[in-house]
């Protein structure tokens, strides 16, 4: 039997040009190879990296591109080698859906650092075609990259966490950041530090968001259950909060000085970087020195931690807030998106929406 | 009996203005509290902080001054609550003689960090006075800050390790880069780099040296036992080594682009910074993000590690390269040491020198 015969053709929504403008597109997917398994997508959450991709804001666009990396859905058929996974079985895919498996990351279960890894979207498999994402009626993804979502998490809240959710988990969890009475500081309250929130009081820690205004004081304090809200420009409480805080995850995707959270941080602290800005970020020798402090970043998370991340937050019942839209709204939500328009996270119920037509 | 009458007169080496020339100076030490030990000063080294110090080149010197932070000496006297010493004991003093001990460093045993530490001289003691240093007589010194020197060693070997030493061994062992078989980069060949060397090979690593000429090659490789010579303008070389080491000790004491060796760094590597430089540093976020990579500082040691450092040395045999000099020669060292003229640490026989006249 030939694999032709296999490759199915389906719908995605897709950027063609750097306008970023969505719109339907027919592509085929690989036939499913013994590794791999077949998913029903059900719904795709929208990071801000989509926008970053369909724009070709980092000049390395590829065009038709059908965006989406925090998938979640159902499989339909799985590979003559995978054990894992079985039809019926709700299932998620974040970014990336390949890596080398020999060098030193792969080695160490953090396939995420290999210099080889695949992309979800905008990159090419191994069998020479475009990857493309989950604005789509269904992926082909090697079992590596896919995890079970726990029952009794519904789609729509597991997608975020795909992405997000690691995000923000994985430096916590490998920089030993986890233990409950911890202080941590979330700079940048959008998606990801919304996120950040979220996870690190499901750790136990007390939270305090910094920002550069004090408009999403309520939001922060109330709706997601910070328990401090401190803006930078505050001299006399940053003053107060100095040398208080054990980490800060830092999801501003812009230029900013360091040194005003640097002095937040106590002995040993730790600021984790998460926005990707290409100018450089400056700090002072003695700022570190003279506390051992720690400037370090981190990138998505692991297969492995992935895992732990979604049985984590089922165990802690941890819910984001998130706007359910349709496949008709993508190209709104990207709009409202980039204007920080949305409470936090859209995620888009690609099932539920009525089947695109090329 | 009142304190007075057993306050000393002894005389030291003293800078009195920036222009950091050191004539003989009579000063009173305290006498020797309950908790304090008096030591008679063998030998002390010279470090480029000493050269900053008595330059007033920080803004903070006080006048005049005795500088001196690796100190080795023989106890005379003890104070009544003194358990850990007795008279005839050779020992040593660092950059601290005193901390607040209740903060959460002092708590933790990184009394380094302590935002109330008192250095060993140019600083203020409890009692109101100057705190002098090792280019004297003697010094008085709490029990808390005074170390033994492991029987068998020398006490002109000792001293460089009472800064230098600890300064490189604290990084190491705090960030777990102790065991065997790690790949490390030393970062500028001065008296700190030179001990990153000592101390790297001594805890079984792979050295490389990593300067901005091939200058000390020859050195590097033959005298000090490093494995590897890297002149950070040879692209190819730097190309080929990129991902390879666990950890940098950037010992550069001036402004300089951190990019190059991020790049050097494995995923989880570390740039640990040694220099205090006062104008900003910089590096662009996606060099740490992607492979999850740290910037980070350490100051000395603490005491603890300080006496795990010295039995560590011990074991090993580890020795520096030391030129030994009388106190008749300690401003000709300073100068030398200026222009980076000594291989690779000065150490001033204190005992040995022509008793000071004021």
């Amino acid at each position: 039997m030939g694999s032709i015969e296999k490759e199915r053709s389906i719908v995605g929504l897709a950027a063609t040009d750097p306008s970023g403008h969505l719109s339907p597109y027919t592509f085929t997917l690989r036939n499913t190879g013994p590794e791999d398994v077949l998913i029903k997508v059900m719904c795709c959450g929208i990071c801000h990296t989509d926008i970053h991709q369909v724009k070709n804001d980092l000049g390395m666009s590829r065009y038709p591109m059908v965006p989406g990396h925090e998938v979640v859905g159902e499989v339909v058929e799985v590979g003559s080698d995978v054990s894992k996974f079985r039809a019926g079985d709700v299932v998620g895919v974040g970014c990336l859906v390949g890596c080398c498996r020999s060098c030193r990351a792969c080695d160490s279960d953090i396939e995420q650092y290999c210099n080889k890894k695949i992309w979800s979207y905008n990159d090419v498999y191994t069998d020479g075609k475009p990857t493309q994402g989950g604005f789509a009626e269904s992926m082909v993804v090697d079992q590596k990259f896919v995890v079970k979502i726990p029952a009794g998490m519904s789609p729509e809240q597991a997608a975020p966490l795909l992405c997000a959710g690691i995000t923000v988990y994985s430096p916590l969890n490998h920089f030993g950041l986890k233990q409950s009475g911890l202080r941590g500081g979330i700079l940048g309250l959008g998606g990801v530090g919304h996120m950040g929130v979220k996870v690190a009081k499901a750790m136990g820690h007390h939270v305090t968001v910094i920002s550069s205004s004090d408009k999403k004081k309520v939001e922060a304090l109330d709706h997601l259950g910070a328990d401090d809200y401190l803006v930078s420009s505050d001299g006399e409480k940053m003053q107060k909060l100095a040398d208080s805080l054990d980490y800060i995850i830092d999801t501003v995707p812009v230029n900013h000085p360091l040194e005003p959270y640097l002095s937040l941080l106590k002995v040993d602290g730790k600021l984790i970087i998460m926005g990707v800005i290409n100018t450089p970020l400056q700090f002072i020798s003695p700022m570190v020195m003279l506390g051992r402090k720690v400037i370090t970043g981190s990138f998505i998370g692991s297969m492995k931690e992935t895992e732990e991340m979604l049985e984590f937050c089922k165990e802690k019942e941890l819910s984001s807030m998130i706007e359910v839209v349709n496949m008709d709204y993508v190209n709104t939500a990207f709009e409202r998106l980039e204007k920080n328009d949305v409470r936090y996270r859209f995620v888009v119920d690609v099932a539920g929406s009525k089947p695109l037509q090329q």
